[in-house]
């Protein structure tokens, strides 16, 4: 199979057979860990049928986020090549355009696809072609503004495409809003549950007298397959079909060669199950939505008992909110990768999942402190890119209470440039008043979000993907806002790191007499006083980051020199001014140049007298 | 009139009256020009009868972008200062909540009123208060996503609190989109039809029996007002009313008091007319949204004969779009702001209008780009920052045709905090591979269109607010990307800067035989080579700025001389680090110290022989 044209060479009886042999292998490549098996089971089904039907490259084929794409990975020539999936070098975890002409959309943020392919639609027809375009987007996705923003205009512009809404009823966690009440209700419609013989016939009614029925009644079949005649898609000007059994693969070839011909929008309702055909992944599909290393038979795996920073702030905050009742903590579906399973069940009546919804997430928050409460949103690095207005128009002009949990932020590996979190001190820096902070453990994460919820304004802490050490319940340590700590002597060099650099910047330093460590832990405001004795003191600096160069703490640091008039040499390691493809962090951090090997590199340039090695 | 206290003391037949002189008020505030006056007469009613009915500021009125508040904030103890908005010093416009404990939210993008009310109406059950949260929001506004995905949330969390869709059929342009077809057949529903009368029966035969009929059938309350039964409103789980007659006053508070003590979220759907009670501006509400000065008896103006930004940017793109059939121009419903009149009567089919939904014009931008096409999106700078995440994920990662043509960058003066583009460069510079220009004329703006439309890659070009020259058509002068120019020689200290800040550098320099000028017109890349050649002759730089100084020209001219190891003192000038208020553009700029002036002081005291004076 090196081509979706090898598809078309089995006849419709053998699909089945095809979509176990695919499910088999997504199995197999997933059990080595830290990737997306349960989404990618359940779009099998739906993947076979959709390059069975469609002529890929020429039509094009949009996932949505693009981690349930393993299936179109290994139908479209890089079956072979899916066990180096997320190493460095290899396969990319989402469909990624230079990857591979048969993905359409580079991709990684939900709630893209729509956007994307009504553009495509639109190029399509200003340039008078006439191929097809598909966007496969989940439930959880359809959550996101720009998602339901998009299908406004898709209704408006009534250009001929299809969007399959794959229904699984969840995103990552469990599923929420009133988008997905609706669509259970739905679900649950007598003809969806008389099987696919009835589904057959309610399309054929339509689709073979098609010309002429639409001709007389456009508007009426638009409304012909809602079950409910209460369909907010209707009510946009789409085309509603559904909803359809998403396991079905020969029904669904039927459907979609009916539903590719028809003009304007069309969107396929179908419903599928997360972990499909994997008996422990259906049963608990948020668990295996990314597992770590498990045996492909059992389904055995060795849990984990490392101490995330996520389950670090989750434990801060469940018992920060039990001492203090303005805590509120918001998550745009999350839940889980952020640490907040215990907190929802401690705190239910003051923790909201909006969606997928960054922006609503953070508007929500400022709200919340407009009338008192001292709400906390826990959000990705890389996430947190979608509500950079928000939080400055919404949260920043006023100075609200609204402490922001950055997770994921720095390099994260694995799921590469779309998830990097190395924008965020760059764009959160030119926010007046927000303050910034990088814990370098639990103890300190806890003193900065004790110290923000009892003071006033807006407050960003960044923590990395990966583990740190456990505190005692009650550490909450006390915290001089907006200071520098120096912790290793030295005064020929000094080290300026916070966060994940710091790890580095210590091992870098150790056993080097001249060369001094600063625990830059604030980025905003800067330290200002230390700043000016380390420029009247030290023959160097060197500032280290898990942040783009541009725009960044290093660049802090020069800003603040030269407005302070202060001249000192300045060393600025960063992440380069380059997106940055998926290997591990170490290795991504080590071509970046900010890792211990690489600062004693620098070090020696600077005349310190460094020994081989780290 | 000093509190909405006031109001009560009427009765309600005195309030036809009250919106007639609240009206009045308005016209003869707008007529001195540069207002918000159409719609500010559209809610005049609707502001009355909640403050009639509403205990503000107990009771939350948030107003969405908050530019129809004008009722509001004369009801609200500010008449007699209604003559300084918008003016240094005095009251701002829009909603704002350190200017009135009766400004709920402090606004000026749209769409941010739902999240913000659901956060209250959260934040109260969490404290166990009893007020009312009332959000207004316009058609225009509910098209932006981070609206629609609020809406999903709060169909979802079913908390009491009533959101006003205020239905005038337009944002600020000829509104867009499926939703506002939809609210279109609503509205010539027959029930609206028959008027006053039957509204009031309706509504009476449900809220009199109202416990019992809610607990024997709770859901089909929700529809029970829905004429159409197709009504993506109750789809999302919110009790739809409407629609109703939005200048009827009477009608109204009845109405209100009636819906105000439903538990969970409603929706009720008021239809008002741009302009209302004001002939000229009923018929032309889009000149209307913001005239200059007139006179209020007839309606008389000046036209201005200035030659815009926003002009030269539409002239130069119909051109462009005459020769390059890849040219397609999107706009997230700034048709007139961004000069696209003639544009889209001139090219009609490469021509779209995604409403107030930033986030999907610059990822439908993406999915032509992938499609051949070389799409412009026309934006705001201030509402760029709702799709920073769409430009970095989208667009640049995979370095996508896509130019930004970004209007209103810089201080935009009277509309304030909100408003002000002074953070693009800042968040802009940090995405990898996305290039950067400031045109100092209209020439210039068309040889930075040109080039970006013929070569590969992401590219923003910013232009201030205001006017320029008028330049020939077929004007399209090459240019050298990236390369800065040397338009005043000077040794001695040498000024950089881009754009409008341009202007007042060569003001300042002009007459002073040592001092240089350089026209920095690319942000990035930098030219390194004149960087490097003006670090080795000038005894000091001066780099200018209409954008923050954190993060922004100033801070990449010092991070690349330090990267190149280059020593020369450099004064950056810019927006201080704090949001800028409201007042003329060239007082802001004086207050931030980049004028003329202030750049002579700065001369001076690099120990410029200056002149007093400029």
């Amino acid at each position: 199979m090196d081509s979706p044209d090898d598809l078309k060479l089995l006849s419709r009886d053998q699909l089945p057979e095809l979509t176990r042999e695919v499910r088999d292998e997504i199995v197999r490549v997933c059990s080595q860990g830290g990737l997306h098996l349960a989404s990618s089971l359940g779009a099998t089904d739906l993947v076979v049928a959709l390059h069975y039907v469609l002529n890929s490259p020429r039509d094009r084929i949009l996932f949505d986020v693009g981690h349930q794409a393993y299936a179109h990975k290994i139908l479209t020539g890089r079956r072979r090549q899916m066990p180096t999936i997320k190493k460095e070098g290899g396969l990319s975890g989402f469909t990624k355009v230079s990857e591979s002409p048969h993905d359409a959309i580079t991709v990684g943020h939900a709630s893209t696809s729509l956007a994307n392919a009504l553009g495509m639609a639109l190029a399509r027809d200003a340039q008078g072609q006439d191929h097809k375009v598909v966007a496969v987007i989940g439930d959880g996705s359809l959550t996101g503004g720009m998602a339901l923003a998009a299908l406004n205009t898709i209704g408006d512009m009534n250009r001929k495409m299809l969007i399959v809404l794959n229904d699984n009823e969840m995103s990552i966690s469990e599923n929420v809003g009133a988008m997905n009440k609706f669509m259970r209700g739905l679900q649950v419609q007598k003809w969806f549950q008389e099987g696919e013989g009835a589904g057959k016939k309610a399309v054929e009614a339509v689709s073979k007298p098609l010309a002429n029925f639409m001709s007389r009644a456009k508007s009426s079949t638009r409304h012909f397959f809602d079950p409910a005649s209460v369909n907010p898609f209707a009510a946009m000007g789409l085309r509603y079909v559904g909803p359809v059994d998403g396991h079905n693969v020969q029904e669904l070839v039927w459907l979609l060669e009916r539903l590719l011909d028809l003009d304007g929008p069309t969107i396929l309702h179908v419903v599928t199950r997360k972990g499909k055909g994997l008996s422990y992944a259906e049963a608990d599909p948020i668990y295996w939505h990314g597992p770590a290393k498990f045996d492909p038979e059992t389904g055995e795996f060795k849990p984990s008992d490392a101490y995330s920073w996520s389950a670090a702030f989750g434990d801060a905050v469940t018992e920060l909110a039990a001492h203090d009742p303005r805590t509120f903590v918001i998550t745009p579906a999350m839940r889980e990768g952020s640490g907040l399973v215990g907190y929802s069940k401690a705190h239910p009546h003051r923790y909201l999942d909006v969606g997928i919804a960054e922006e609503v997430a953070v508007t929500t928050a400022a709200g919340m402190a407009l009338q008192g409460l001292r709400p906390i949103v826990a959000i990705y690095s890389s996430f947190l890119q979608r509500a950079y207005d928000q939080v400055l128009h919404d949260v920043a002009i006023e100075n609200l209470n609204v402490t922001f949990a950055i997770d994921r932020a720095g390099i994260v590996g694995a799921d590469g440039a779309t998830h990097n979190g190395v924008f965020d001190l760059s764009f959160l820096r030119s926010i007046p008043g927000l303050h910034i902070g990088l814990p370098r453990d639990a103890a300190e994460l806890r003193a900065m979000l004790k110290y923000a919820q009892e003071h006033p304004g807006p407050f960003a802490v960044r923590y990395p993907r990966g583990n740190t050490e456990r505190v005692p319940e009650g550490t909450w340590p006390d915290i001089a806002w907006g200071a520098w700590e120096r912790l290793k002597a030295g005064d020929d060099v000094v080290i300026l790191a916070g966060g994940k650099a710091l790890d580095y910047a210590l091992k870098a330093a150790a056993g080097l007499d001249g060369v001094g460590v600063v625990n830059a832990r604030f980025v905003k405001p800067l330290d200002e006083k230390m700043l000016r004795e380390l420029a009247g003191t030290a023959r160097a600096l060197v500032t280290v980051e898990d942040n783009t160069v541009v725009g960044g703490f290093g660049s802090a640091v020069l800003e603040t020199l030269n407005a302070l008039k202060l001249n000192v040499p300045v060393r600025v390691l960063g992440i380069p001014d380059e997106f940055q493809e998926h290997a591990t962090v170490e290795s991504v951090h080590a071509r970046a140049g900010i890792d211990a090997q690489a600062i004693r590199t620098v070090l020696a340039e600077l005349g310190v007298d460094v020994p081989l090695g780290v």
